[in-house]
C-alpha cells in the first residue's frame, strides 16, 4: 500500500487542501507532551473524505452507489456528477443538506445505522447493475484518506510518535497506521471510538473484524456501526491502543475545540479530543489528534454548546 | 504603501496561513455572478490581526501597549512576550482567555467601547514612557492586514472586480483597497459596517474622519467605534459604497456560514455576509468577500445559533 499511498499523495496534490497542523496549548498541558492537531476538518467539503473520493472517481468509468453516514456522501457527490448516494436516516442535516446542493441523487433509507442502510445500497447497486464504493473498505480509498493524510502528518510534525485517529469503518486509521508504521516502526497508533459501538475493540478481542453492530443513538455517526472486512486485518496488527468514549464526552470534546481552537468541529472528529480531555490516553511521546471534520448542523451544534 | 505590502508579503511567507479562498454556491446563487470567500477566518490566531503585528513587533526593540476588541490583541499577544494590552470590559470570553493564555498582560478598562478604551491605553502608554502600537491607524499595520490580504485575493480569485470587506477602524479596508485598485483600477471596493456604528458612511459623508463615536452594544465589536485618522484619507477615494447592517443581520450572518460553509465566524465576521444575504449589496461581477475571523466564544455561540 506504501506505492499507492505516494501515487494517490501526487495526484491529490492540488486537488485538495494541505490542511495545517496546529500546535495545542490546552492538549499539551493536558497530557504532558507536546500535542498537534491535523485539521482535517479545514478539508474541502469539510472532511478527509474527499482525499479518498476525488482518486476512487477518477479511476472509475461507471456511475457509482455508495453509502454514507454523510461525508463519503459529500465528498462523492463533489467528486463526480451522476453518484447515488444512500444514507440512514438519522443523517445530520448539514450533510444531507450539503449533497443535495451538489447535485447528488440521496436516497435516504428506513434505517438509523449504517449497516443496514449498507445492505440496502448494495441491493440496490445489484439490481441496477452498478459499482457500490465502500465510504472504506477499498485499498484506494484506505490509502487516500489514511494514508496521505499520514504522509502530510509526518511532514509537518516530524517529531511525533503518537497518532490519536478516529474509528469509524477504519479507512483512515488503516491507511494511516501502514505509511505511519512503515516510516516509524516504533510510533503508537490509538484508535478512539464510541464506547457504544466498539467494533475495533471488538474485533480485536474476537481476533477477526465484526462487520455489523446494532445501530447506537449518536451525533456521532461518522464512528458508528461495524468495521471492514478488509481494513481489520490491515489494522489489527498496527494498533497499539482502543480508547472509548461517551456521548457526553464526544459533546464535552466539541465544546473544548471552540473554546480552545475556536473551530467547531463535528461530533465524529471529536472522539479523539474526547479521548485526550478525558484521561483516556496517556502519551510519553509528542502526539498527533487527527481531526476528522467539520460538517455539523448549526441545530446540533446549538445542541452542543 | 505598494512597496511596503509587497515587502510585508515577502516577510510573512512561512510565518502566517496561506488561507483558502473557497467557492461559495449558495453566495453565488443568491448575487447571481461567482462568488468567493476569503478565510482569514481560518488564520493563524483566528484572524487577519496577526499579520500586522508579526510585522509591527518584529520591527520595535521596545515592549509596546495596544488596545483592542480582542483579535489584534490576540495576535499581538502570540507575536510578542512583553506587551501589555488593554480591552474593553465588553471583551469576548474566548479572545480575553486566549490572551492569557498567551501569556500576555491583559488590562480590562472600564468602559464597553473601543474608542474610550483606547484613551485610557494612551494615557497609560504616556505614564509608563512606552510605544503605543495602534490596531489599524499605522501604515505598516494596514500594509499587513488589508494589503497582503488583497495580494493573495487576486492571486487565488483572479476574475474578481467586486471586494466585500469588513471596516471597523478601517486597517484592513484601506490596505486592501490600496492593492486591489493599484492592480485593478476598476475594481469596486465595498464596506460592511454595524448600522448602529457607521463611522466609515459618517466619514464619508462628513469629508473627514469620524475618528469616535459612542459604545453602542454589540457581539461585533471589531467594528465598533470610529475610523482611523490615518485610514480615512486612504479609503476616502478609494470606496464605492458602504453597506449597514443591524445586529439580527450579523446573527444572521454567522448562521448562514454554519448552515453554508460549516465554519463558525466570529460576529464582527459576518457583517460581510450578513451584507450579501440581506440584498444590501448588488453585484454585477465577481466577488470576493472577506472573513475576517473566528474568535467567539461558545456561550456567544450558542446564542446566535
Amino acid at each position: 500500500m506504501i506505492e499507492l499511498i505516494s501515487e494517490e499523495a501526487e495526484f491529490l496534490k492540488g486537488r485538495v487542501r494541505r490542511t495545517p497542523v496546529e500546535f495545542s496549548p490546552g492538549l499539551s498541558d493536558l497530557l504532558g507532551v507536546p500535542v498537534w492537531l491535523k485539521l482535517e476538518s479545514l478539508q474541502l467539503t469539510g472532511s478527509f473524505k474527499i482525499r479518498g473520493a476525488l482518486f476512487a472517481i477518477s479511476r472509475l468509468r461507471e456511475d457509482v452507489i455508495t453509502c454514507s453516514a454523510g461525508n463519503h456522501g459529500k465528498a462523492v457527490a463533489y467528486a463526480s456528477k451522476g453518484a447515488i448516494i444512500c444514507v440512514p436516516r438519522s443523517v445530520d442535516r448539514s450533510k444531507f443538506d450539503a449533497m443535495v446542493r451538489l447535485g447528488a441523487d440521496v436516497r435516504v433509507s428506513a434505517f438509523d445505522g449504517y449497516d443496514e442502510t449498507q445492505d440496502w445500497a448494495l441491493e440496490m447497486a445489484a439490481r441496477e447493475n452498478k459499482y457500490f464504493l465502500s465510504p472504506f473498505d477499498d485499498d484506494a480509498v484506505m490509502a487516500a484518506n489514511g494514508g496521505t493524510v499520514a504522509k502530510e502528518v509526518l511532514e509537518d510534525a516530524p517529531d511525533a510518535r503518537m497518532f490519536v485517529l478516529p474509528v469509524g469503518g477504519g479507512g483512515l486509521s488503516a491507511g494511516f497506521a501502514v505509511w505511519a508504521k512503515h516510516l516509524l516502526p516504533a510510533s503508537r497508533i490509538i484508535g478512539c471510538q464510541h464506547v457504544l459501538s466498539p467494533a475495533l475493540k471488538l474485533s480485536l478481542d474476537a481476533g477477526h473484524a465484526i462487520t455489523r453492530l446494532p445501530a447506537v443513538e449518536t451525533m456521532a455517526a461518522g464512528v458508528e456501526g461495524g468495521i471492514g472486512a478488509r481494513t481489520f486485518p490491515v489494522l489489527q496488527p498496527l494498533v497499539d491502543q482502543v480508547a472509548l468514549v461517551s456521548e457526553a464526552e464526544i459533546w464535552e470534546g466539541v465544546r473544548w475545540m471552540v473554546a480552545h481552537h475556536q473551530y467547531l468541529i463535528e461530533p465524529t472528529a471529536a472522539v479523539t479530543i474526547a479521548a485526550c480531555i478525558s484521561g483516556k490516553i496517556r502519551c510519553a511521546e509528542p502526539a498527533v489528534v487527527v481531526i476528522s471534520g467539520r460538517n455539523v448542523s448549526a441545530e446540533n451544534a446549538k445542541k452542543i454548546l
